[in-house]
């Protein structure tokens, strides 16, 4: 065994070596995706103070962890963030002066924090308002899928309008895997924000969502074709939502040019490629879908042996 | 940078102080999200013996074992249990006895242990018996998301029909993030359950379920419009599914008064709103797609430009 | 209390005694849930050396850490691997020679490793260039859900045609956990393959996935009616997708005898249940939605109340 493992090893620095681009072997500046995961959910305890601890936390106790998870977030983002700045320097800013712009992204970020609370508290009364399945405020934030990953979508943003390469990435992506919902870091949503079930639900990268929208699982606001691949950056290539808009679940909406006027509303699994005019109702036709008895398929519907 | 983290702390405390809703600092009796997800685990090696333990376990000590995991799940969950009907107590029990109430509903849960391996039995052999992929039973138990999905609701069940707040949901939201499938801990459901695949169904907290019922993923047991809100708390909301109904990848079956009756079949991405009768098949038509060589689009299909 | 807990105990035993099917309990030879997870984490790390290490991998250690990896996932993989087969033995092996079958077997997947990354090369190139969100191949790498569980499949798929019993599904089923994408370990893919946002996409069994095909979230490559269950076992129950093809979000292909011909687009939401001829562009019809303004709701749609 101990021979073919040295020659295993062989084989694979050889590959190391030879296949580009899947190799990061001296890679200090990389930022690190568990430290990227630990940093979130530190940022997600001071959003929510109390709600995420491993233990109680005493209100007298407060001030102290509170100074001292700042500090904690503070170092580690710093250094994360001047590695991704290092990897890929934005032309916003001079190469010399990266420790510079590390800092103060990091604490321009701690500072929006007041602030992404006070739209996330509007995101978790339409959380509350909207699903009479909601028992309290306590439960959506305990327990819906929905707040954490709204949460960080609003941390990620802030980084990505920041300019900061691959951790705002990192940031919603972690989000993902646990809800399953893809918010990408640079669309911009408004407030009083709420996904029902959340999985499948997809928002790209320059989707506009206005204020008071909610959205089911399933749900797609999506690009055109993206054959022209990475030509097409920096373009608007995903749909705007105005106020007071309702998706239900399976819908997509696909386009940058696609507008959904305000107070309208697009039915379940709804394929929209146009934009509608304010208080518009979309919904499939009835025309589409044909209830038989079992036995009674007619040749006109010979393929579908379900 | 200790100057920063001073004011962070300043500005933060005072938005914990004016932003309502989304603190919970003098937090004692909130139920503690890691250890509901350790109590629910707890109970799935309790249900599922020998097959989800860091180690073998061997048979001369699964009494052993058992009894003191039993042991461990009773004073956790007592203690949860407690402080979550201390957090919203149900009219159902009086306040001063809310003690003996989490005692009582822990023991109860606890109880309900042989008769949901009785139910899970069935589910595992409709998985096994319905997927040409299965290799075998123990397969279905190791590797399929469904079976923790599943087991995690009917034991969510037990303690919703016990009107425990919070905790329900808090381990169906646990198991949603790890299968995808989004089973509301009030959904009635009956005996040989299977959903292939999970990622993105839904059921919602007043849906019935028969037995023999099979899913697909993207299925949706949905309410109509909940514009009304917590206002519709309480009413019927989701369909009904009779016994030996199979529902296809991405359909979507919506409102409270709709049944589909017994032996029916809804194909793939269906889009369902009214009752069906016993032995129906629901269908999209064939003619809600075309076919068309590239290059050929009309005018008639001038939008869609993918 | 402990009076209840040895009652409950001896109810449990009990109904593991009667219960078949959901217990293993004499369990040595099951491969172990945990060690599966780690095993792949470690696979994982040796295709895309320094992107996951807990801490960044210097250049001059590279040798030393990659050998002692090997050697940590030869000794753990031969024994998993053994466990299963004894659980299972396939028809392939010879039961006396089942210890030599699993360390060739585990020889053979860590000899597969540098071919596996030549084609997750390509597979990583197919998600840059197709993605404008993506800034650069390292975030590929790190922030998209995709490229684990693509390599997940490639690595399960080896293991699936050395015909291990449980393994490869179990680490398949890790990667959907993660991602929401389920893709069968029995699933051939080829190279250049790449599937943007991945939650709810599912590819069975016998899928058949030609080069350069690009699929987005919630796409479903399924098997018709299944009623026939564990008697299908074997046969090709899923479509076959030549090259060059992209499908859409939400669109369903059904069927083992369905083809889509190379260079071929399936719009988003689209069901399709034959085959399509090279160079098709299959869409819904713009007829299937009814845009109108709220309040002029006529009696042909009168179920919809959204």
């Amino acid at each position: 065994m101990e021979n073919s493992i040295a020659q295993l090893t062989d084989k694979l620095l050889a590959s190391y070596q030879e296949v580009g681009a899947i190799n990061h072997l001296d890679g200090q500046n990389l930022p690190s995706k568990r430290v990227i995961v630990r940093i979130t959910q530190e940022l997600l305890c001071l959003l929510f103070p109390g709600f995420f601890e491993e233990r109680p936390l005493r209100a007298d106790e407060v001030r102290t962890v509170t100074a001292r998870r700042l500090r904690s977030v503070a170092t580690a983002l710093e250094r994360e963030v001047y590695r991704s700045l290092v990897y890929m320097p934005p032309p916003e800013y001079p190469k010399k002066s990266l420790r510079q712009a590390a800092r103060s992204i990091t604490l321009g970020l701690l500072e929006s924090l007041p602030r992404l609370r006070e739209i996330l508290r509007t995101d978790i009364e339409a959380a509350y308002n909207g699903d009479p399945a909601a028992l309290s405020r306590e439960e959506v934030i305990l327990a819906y899928p929905f707040v954490e990953t709204i949460a960080v979508q609003r941390l990620a943003h802030e980084l990505y309008l920041a300019k900061v390469p691959l951790i705002p990435r990192m940031m919603t992506e972690w989000a993902h895997s646990r809800s399953g919902m893809d918010l990408h870091p640079g669309a911009q949503i408004g407030t009083h924000f709420f996904v029902d079930h959340c999985t499948g639900t997809v928002v790209g990268e320059t989707a506009i969502i206005g204020n008071h929208v909610k959205m089911y699982q399933g749900v797609g606001l999506v690009a055109r074709s993206l054959a022209a691949g990475q030509a097409l950056k920096g373009q608007k290539r995903h749909p705007t939502i105005e106020d007071h808009v309702t998706i239900y679940a399976g819908a997509t909406i696909m386009g940058g040019d696609t507008v959904v006027g305000a107070g309208s509303t697009i039915g379940a699994n709804v394929f929209l490629t146009t934009s509608v005019p304010p208080r518009s109702l979309v919904i499939q036709k009835d025309a589409n879908i044909r209830v038989m008895p079992k036995g009674e398929r007619t040749r006109h519907e010979p393929d579908i042996q379900i």
